[in-house]
């Protein structure tokens, strides 16, 4: 009996490709003949070294990343990260700048006030007029002409994709603030190009489009690496992971070989270009499926628009819980949004195929039919 | 063409068990017909927390874990945890006390040094005369009874089982010594039964007999869980990992999921009673091989010999690289010894059968006749 075919619109664990979990389960016992599996090699054996050393080959390459950066494959994730950043990077400052655009830039502050003093160089946190319309809260990214960034901040930091609230900046900030920009990117890196050397640091979980949760990306450029606070534990100092071959402590070595198997998928699929012109082409069916319907709403600024997470609201609430349930019967999961904010949520990452949200629309489309 | 037969005494990463491995290959594409890989779970769903919720339960039973007692599923390994722990138990003290057994202890003694005054509890950096014979400085535990505990420190803390130098303590401390009781269990739990009541914290990587690397098991009692430091990151906050089931940030959810195999396979061979008897099998195996010979040893005082590391030496190092050689020509992997401390080490963690140290000793016997 063949699987049901599912769709599965969870923000993270979220989709894998179908051939990358097709090769994992196939070399599940013996990895190349070698008559292990690869989660019970030693990381300092032949046989991992080569994994490492391929996934971090294939990152380089996808994102074309300079030699003055560090690729360091870490644990924790993004909340992690959000203490292991300023216990990295506060040596000799008092404070840092932010950038609040949602939820998770607000996790991002909160966690570092242990650390230093919040300097907030820009908020969404009330409503803005653009274009002649009021948009909500949150709903768009704060003008970059605004942000007030002090001289002697230790870092700028913005978050380039919200995945709760699925505003995103369309392209990273153009002015240099004079301080290193520091960018939370668990649910954008990898589905489009992005300059990474307008970053002095770039950190993410693994869970959205990079592999399975419980690996956490960070690149940080050389200059950074030797600003650590004295309690940072040496497992987290990036001095001490890069200096290591990430291997201080053991790595995930697993998920590491899961995120190398996608680099490789993402290199077949034409690398980040190619990515990025399938992921606009699923985003623009979605929102313009969403805005041809008084039945549905998405609220944010249409230039602000996440195509990795795209939030919309039923305008008739009562209707939500059978939404869901005629989603689930079709194959479409874990479409309810964040119990943070209610409504629904499509993640729609780079394993997300078109014909995923070909058949998320046609069930908003009949859905409406019926009940709208 | 079947793989190749391997015996890996790899330290960790280390061997699994077979049947664990099948499990995991056949429901890579679809966990129980849901439609998705256990990778791509919501964290959240239904699926997931089933799979967590059994892992914790088949853990509690194995264990014996009393009410009393949180269960953390976290990450970093045994060396974040190194800080992770200060970062968590220091509120209020000023000092902890350390056994020193060898490399690892001593890791986390130098760790401990950026949150509070070590104090050395026992040493044994000192070669040490016992029953008429001298044993090495780090080849026996320091006897209890000499144990110097100051009353105001935060816990006293010990390494059950040193990895590296093979060395062991056969019970855990009869004493009680008025503080709580920390241990790296990370090379011994579930070998055997454990007393979790006499511990106030024990904490382990999994990548030896628990799962893949990059899962961290910490089982606390709950009177230690609100002795954080201010600095201590939200993600390794024990009282935030606890109170949000191991979920506050995303946990590393597959390694989760084969970890759960492997407590479902212990309970199948009889639980750690059962297992026990097999590995003390194995130990004495490989033990009274090297014993019996002059051409092979090991300096760990009988009473102290790890029943999962067992570290030793040829008397002629100068065939070292043959040694090696022949043992990887049948299929035994991973015998070099810890680059620190040099000569060979055959780690026999739950997953090695007995055929698998009998192949070792076969490899023994014939290399001795061979070159003896």
């Amino acid at each position: 009996m063949s699987p049901p075919t599912v769709w599965n619109f969870s923000a993270g664990p979220a989709m894998l490709p179908q051939s990358v979990l097709e090769e994992a389960a196939a070399e599940m016992l013996d990895w190349r003949g070698c008559g292990m599996s690869v989660m019970e090699m030693s990381h300092r054996g032949p046989e991992f070294t080569q994994i490492i050393e391929t996934a971090e080959a294939d990152l380089r390459g996808l994102l074309a990343i300079p030699d003055d950066y560090r690729v360091l494959f870490m644990q924790g994730g993004g909340v992690a990260e959000n203490a292991i950043v300023p216990l990295n990077l506060m040596r000799g400052f008092t404070r840092a700048a932010f950038v609040d655009t949602g939820i998770w830039a607000g996790k991002t502050i909160r966690e570092f006030g242990k650390y230093g003093n919040v300097h907030v160089a820009a908020t969404a946190s009330q409503a803005c007029e653009l274009d002649g319309r009021v948009y909500q809260p949150y709903a768009y990214i704060p003008p970059e002409s605004a942000w007030d960034v002090p001289a002697e901040a230790a870092y700028l930091h913005i978050c380039l994709n919200e995945t709760i609230g699925g505003v995103a900046f369309a392209e990273p900030p153009a002015r240099d603030f004079g301080v290193p920009l520091v960018a939370d990117v668990s649910s954008t890196i990898l589905s489009r190009p992005l300059d990474v050397s307008r970053f002095g640091l770039l950190y993410g979980g693994a869970q959205k489009n990079i592999g399975p949760a419980g690996l956490t990306l960070v690149i940080v450029h050389d200059s950074l690496l030797d600003r650590a606070l004295d309690v940072c534990p040496s497992a987290f100092n990036y001095r001490t992971v890069a200096d290591n071959g990430s291997m201080y402590n053991t790595p995930p070595t697993y998920a590491i070989y899961i995120a190398g198997l996608v680099f490789q998928w993402l290199k077949r699929q034409g690398g980040l270009t190619a990515i990025r012109a399938l992921n606009q082409a699923k985003a623009r069916l979605l929102y313009d499926t969403l805005d041809a319907s008084d039945f549905y709403a998405n609220p944010i600024v249409p230039a602000h628009r996440s195509t990795m997470n795209v939030p919309f609201r039923l305008r008739d609430e009562s209707l939500n819980e059978l939404f869901l349930t005629r989603a689930q019967q079709r194959g479409l999961l874990q479409l309810k949004g964040h119990k943070s904010v209610g409504g629904m949520r499509a993640s729609i990452y780079n394993a997300m195929p078109l014909a995923g949200v070909q058949a998320l629309v046609e069930h908003l489309c009949d859905f409406e039919k019926d009940f709208g």
